[in-house]
């Protein structure tokens, strides 16, 4: 199975400028997670993007999906920044059925301790070879659907709409 | 949905004693490690022994058997050291049909640097979530069933048996 | 020797805010980098800030002359954002002669990766030690003398003030 | 001024190896070490040896207490597993005593988490500018003179021999 790895940035991506005190985007630490991962999959890795996701606008999300139509590759993963990682799900699913898409990222960068980041690598690698054609996140050892999820800013992860229970 | 994850010992929980400059068993770092991946599943964790699985006997397989068949969980992670990671998986999956169980451990300690630990974690419980019953093992990116599975000690990955082209 | 270790804040101290993005200060790490260090000597630590030295201002510095000045102590460490660091350096240094007192700190946080706080505090730790009464930044492996010290930004280090070359 | 740094080895520098599970030699990172440090001193770095110091023998101190004579440099750092530091120490002073010589290690390998590796790089780098000449131990934050040390194997650390009561 060929994979195709879409980088587009978000907080996994972000390292440390000792010279201005900032998280910034360098360069991307995805080859260097699948090798510690000693993952031996055949996936194909190019980087889109290197934005923070509230910095991505229409366009990108558009440039994502013709992306994802266009490669060759029918299994995709996409990192991207956590915010508006919904957003772009739903953009994807929305438009594409015959495709297994999985996105992922990081609530804590790779760069820095504790990072949450190889975990969801992991997730998402497992989640794109398993999952039937469809558009998912993989965040927090969870998989959603791009129809049932949202962000929860406050508790700092994702969960499915929460469901109406009406009396 | 309920998951078990039982320990079992194996590189991956292996620390260094600073006294004796050796690895050794100390306390799991897997609550540390869900923890870390900020993992949201409910997923029960207990210790079943911290071994070298070079150390695993015929009893300690058939004590794994039988907390995996007696759990009420169907859904089971089995973390484990990689020598005989086959073995165990073929005990299991001669006698289990009914549950989903994934084992997986690490090629490098969670507690040395490049570990391939929480990948691997990572692997695992999204695997437990999304394959159908049957017994497998989630390790380097890739899922094995345990009929067709070993570890190749030279390369330092898990393969399938090689296919005896004849002719 | 009795050592007193007086913590500051700064970049040193500085941790993630996965909810914010945002480098915040939460709980210092210093003991658990003394920890770390198995530094066996007797170091009393009190936190007196946690801030950003952009954020310090005169009152902040007179506050740790006079506790300088009034502990019992006559070795000091104090870990001190670098931005200021030499501003506070003048300051105890114009006040303070019979005492000897090291500021640290570090260009990457602790809880980042490749941080030089840990090398820092060591330099530290010896510096205090061993130097004569005065007072002294302790950074990138170099001693200073408050007299004579400046932070470049450009280059992300200290060192001393370029000597006037022909007026 | 130049100092001289001579790797010997020692748990410090230590790795592990995936394929046999042991901590062996393969590169040093005392060059990553001294670049994460952000060390700005002219240091010139040579490989002597790369041993466990329980397999060091009379010729390997012969060896470097002739480097130790022979090398330009007054200030000289000599990293070393702890096993028989203070037995190297010992050849050296005895026969060196124009030059400042530090020697120090590790407890933990540097690629092992909480090393305290980097903390007592630190503290050799500070105390070979500082201190008189003479060969010393820098361990634990602690300097100790050739004449009066030992490794205590029971706790771990570095100690003065005990005075010896005299009831």
């Amino acid at each position: 199975m060929q994979i195709q790895l879409f980088i587009t940035g978000g907080t996994l991506d972000k390292v440390y400028n000792p010279l201005t005190g900032e998280l910034v985007f360098d360069q991307t630490s995805i080859p260097a997670m699948l090798a510690r991962g000693r993952c031996t999959l055949d996936i194909a890795v190019e980087t889109l993007s290197l934005k923070d996701s509230l910095d991505m606008h229409d366009q990108d999300r558009t440039n994502i999906l013709q992306r994802c139509q266009s490669c060759p590759a029918t299994h995709i993963i996409i990192t991207h920044g956590t915010d508006t990682m919904a957003a772009t799900a739903e953009v994807l699913g929305k438009h594409i059925s015959s495709k297994t898409i999985v996105l992922s990222g990081a609530m804590i960068p790779y760069t820095v301790s504790h990072s949450d980041a190889l975990f969801n690598l992991g997730c998402a690698v497992t989640g794109v070879q398993l999952l039937p054609t469809g558009v998912y996140i993989a965040m927090n050892g969870q998989i959603f659907s791009w129809e049932n999820v949202m962000k929860n800013r406050d508790a700092g992860i994702f969960q499915q709409h929460a469901t109406n229970s009406v009396y």
